[in-house]
């Protein structure tokens, strides 16, 4: 993994019917950006969530790899037919779409020559060109093509599979990030945070959010930056803030 | 609400960093998404995650109204510096932005006249021509404007919202769903249940998940369909695989 001192970003897909109709609750989105930004430097800038058809498919990875650095896609990778990630991303880039050898080799190594029917075969058809994402829990490996990755969308496996991304991907600058929970309300704070922010908005990012626990009423104001040391800065203001108005901070 | 029998979809546009960094996992989603098919039957076609970033929010509004029967946003609509949500959907359909009488009013009331600081009366700010989605946990309430509907961020007090939307949407047909439990792997029913997608492709979607419960490795197979009687014609045909398939039901 190459270090570089750049921004670099990336864009999720998550492909499947099942998430968009609210029937399973996406788990995936949350755990590629920590991961990315924690582990690669890559900030995810944007995520869609389509359905299983060719044409969105197409659509979307294209338009997504060209604005974004990387696009990870989740989902439709599987053996049945509702699997279509590989046939579209191979459309969509108009490359083949193939059996790949080393791909192959695994699924067939993995399930015995005898149980290696169809459905599994399907799982080693890919884009022409793809690397492989190895899967250390079910074989059926991921790829990448080009620079969009594409992961299963079963949260355990995926998870499995991401340090594999590691080798294809440019790592670009970590953002720091700093939360301080405060026992007081968004409007108590709002016109003092505003002006640090607009003080910084150059080098530091500040968001407030609402937050209920334990019965106690709450705001977190977490901060992300680049620079260590601006970082450092703003939260020094924001504790005079916090002094000044006597505000509480709030422990778990 | 008028019932009519048109297929009507939604697109749902979450606004928030921190959605994106990871450090909040979206519950909104699933909510929206399950509500909406239930109490209103639209679908829900597409989701987006961005930035609070107006920019970023103004193309996405005008490219999701555009493309979608109606678009539900979530965040940004609170009293801090980062809550852009009203602003930025008003410069995308370049109406004013400015208070909302009513609105006004209501914030007022609930803070009392003494209380009601600026980024309180923040909140009253919303795009001219707006109708509000009242809010029955923290007064501030949300918007439509347009075909653009937009709720807070809040998991708890969107949820008390929800039922305000109602009067605003048109009703589509309902879709219903039946999922079946399988001890069994996808690959092993793979083939049949693509020729039994293949029969029904018009009118019935046939959904499969692999699922790791208690120990046990199976498949969720959902079938959703428009029609009541497409679905039990599936599901029969479902029945007599799972019978010749010797394969056994997974009961939680």
């Amino acid at each position: 993994m190459k270090k570089i001192t750049k921004k670099v970003n990336a864009a999720i897909l998550i492909i499947g019917n099942e998430i968009l109709s609210g029937r399973t609750q996406d788990k995936n989105i949350a755990f590629i950006s920590q991961w990315l930004n924690s582990k690669c430097g890559i900030s995810v800038n944007e995520v869609r969530i389509i359905p299983d058809n060719e044409k969105r498919i197409k659509e979307n990875i294209l338009i997504l790899s060209k604005k974004f650095n990387y696009v990870f896609t989740t989902g439709g990778i599987g053996p049945t037919h509702d699997d279509i990630t590989a046939q579209s991303i191979s459309k969509a880039f108009k490359v083949k779409y193939e059996y790949h050898k080393e791909a192959y080799a695994i699924l067939e190594k993995y399930y015995g020559k005898k149980k290696f029917n169809d459905g599994r075969k399907k799982m080693a058809k890919l884009p022409r060109g793809s690397k492989l994402i190895y899967n250390p829990s079910s074989a059926a490996p991921g790829f990448i093509v080009k620079n969009v990755l594409s992961l299963p969308g079963v949260p355990s496996i995926l998870n499995s599979m991401i340090e594999n991304c590691k080798r294809y991907l440019i790592k670009g600058i970590k953002v720091h990030s700093k939360t301080i929970n405060l026992l007081t309300v968004e409007s108590k704070i709002a016109k003092k945070l505003g002006l640090i922010q607009k003080k910084y908005k150059k080098n530091v990012e500040i968001g407030s959010y609402p937050f209920f626990r334990l019965g106690r009423v709450g705001v977190s104001i977490v901060t992300r930056s680049a620079s260590r040391l601006f970082l450092k800065k703003v939260n020094t203001e924001l504790s005079r803030v916090i002094s000044a108005e006597k505000i509480k901070i709030f422990k778990r």
